[in-house]
């Protein structure tokens, strides 16, 4: 799942304090039709999130996918309690000046439980998310949604060091760093690979596992990106621009620039200059 | 305008640095289909935005809001540099479970010049953002986005608190404390103006701008939204929900809730809870 596109919709959150145990059933089982993220923040429970049960700590993060079963089950004498936030989200495309929306069904790569006791700028970026919520001062719809973006951002990166080869990663990197400095030749996947003493194959994989995009287009887009900023900015001729960039040919790099952005490089120039 | 369901789009960054100053022309005067802000990071210069030219120096930033004439103006011995990001953004709605997105035509309400040498904090977003952009690692398009949005929340706040009478603000934020007090009550206009020594119109006024709401429907909104919260955390009726917050009708509050969230509550609770 690519979440370079998402647009995020906060439903609610909540704030389940030790305060008043009373208002909440100690076990509540069901599904929603929206996604939600929990800081388990004192207390004893479990959560049950598609029949696995899940000891609740302090510091534990859960997320529930939409239309999962869950159940939030409360000690009697020392009863859960938590900060949730509940969202859902669709892509947003902008494509050839034109915007569109899509629902998304996919779940977020995130992990059912995650403890981050010991992270305190992820718990801190959920406090600032849900308090800001209820204060509903100025501005918090938006500000809100920004944290959620970067809770989310900071989730998903975290599980990644945590959970994977950490020397991949390095790699990855390193691959990237050497498109920058190479962003004027042509490179192929096998020399890539050479470099990091990885096989193609798995480099490939592992590539588009953590970035969303396969090598090859990853540069191109790398190549796109900056040909924008050329052309726009360095107020470049289509041809310097392809050259400059390591294409042999202008037609083709006119062809791929339509194929990422969805219009030709004039176009995108046109559309975007009005020079006087 | 209300900035609480843009999604923006980032269009590509640039990074005009002192090394490099043949790159570009001296002088670049044009219109954008897309916005700008701009961070100038040091040498000598000015930027013309609508007509009105502005000295550039090092913690300046700009906004050029699309089609709007701009011209960049470095000074030949002592180049300018910045760093800018161009982005593009449009409304995106959910309601009753379905997304709809529609361009934005007006322009964010920020000034176009801001001095930002001592704010730590917004200069270093910016840096963020840029470089991360730069960078181009794993996640970089999510992550940028989620800056963008900080950056242009925080450029919003500060220029509230900068241009504005901070009484009032200060007003505002105590009208909403004393709503969340009072979410079970009815409260008038008229009643919450005498609270703070403010006419009544010019209180309506004032909130509406800083909140983007009008005040009733804000407090309106205030209870809908915690009656989100009791109808699916809570699992209370909906005529308990309304009781609770202060409607004497329960009727009147469905209504309320279906003007504000599109659906009605108990439709509300039917999609997004299934109970086990």
């Amino acid at each position: 799942m690519n979440i370079n596109n998402l647009f995020f919709h906060i439903n609610y959150c909540n704030m389940r304090q030790a305060d008043e145990p009373w208002k909440y059933k100690a076990k509540l089982t069901r599904t929603l039709d929206h996604h939600e993220l929990l800081l388990a923040t004192g207390g004893k429970g479990s959560v049950v999130i598609a029949n696995r049960r899940y000891n609740a700590q302090a510091g534990d993060i859960f997320y529930i996918p939409e239309h999962t079963m869950q159940s939030i089950e409360s000690d009697f004498n020392d009863p859960l309690y938590f900060i949730s936030v509940h969202f859902c989200y669709a892509n947003v495309f902008f494509s050839d000046n034109n915007w569109s929306v899509k629902s998304e069904a996919r779940e977020l790569p995130l992990s059912s439980i995650k403890k981050v006791e010991n992270i305190y700028q992820i718990n801190h970026l959920f406090w600032r998310l849900v308090s800001g919520w209820y204060a509903k001062l100025p501005g918090y719809e938006f500000s809100s949604k920004a944290l959620l973006q970067q809770l989310i951002f900071e989730l998903y990166t975290n599980e990644k060091v945590e959970n994977r080869n950490y020397s991949v990663e390095l790699k990855i990197e390193s691959v990237i760093k050497y498109m920058h400095e190479n962003i004027d030749k042509k490179l192929t996947l096998s020399q890539l690979a050479d470099m990091v003493n990885l096989s193609p194959t798995y480099l490939s994989r592992a590539f588009k596992e953590r970035t969303g995009y396969s090598i090859i287009y990853f540069f191109n887009k790398l190549k796109i990106d900056k040909s924008k900023e050329l052309i726009i900015d360095g107020d470049r001729k289509i041809k310097e621009v392809a050259k400059e960039l390591g294409f042999g040919d202008e037609f083709y790099f006119s062809r791929l620039f339509k194929k990422i952005e969805g219009v030709s490089p004039l176009d995108f120039y046109s559309n975007n200059v009005h020079e006087f």
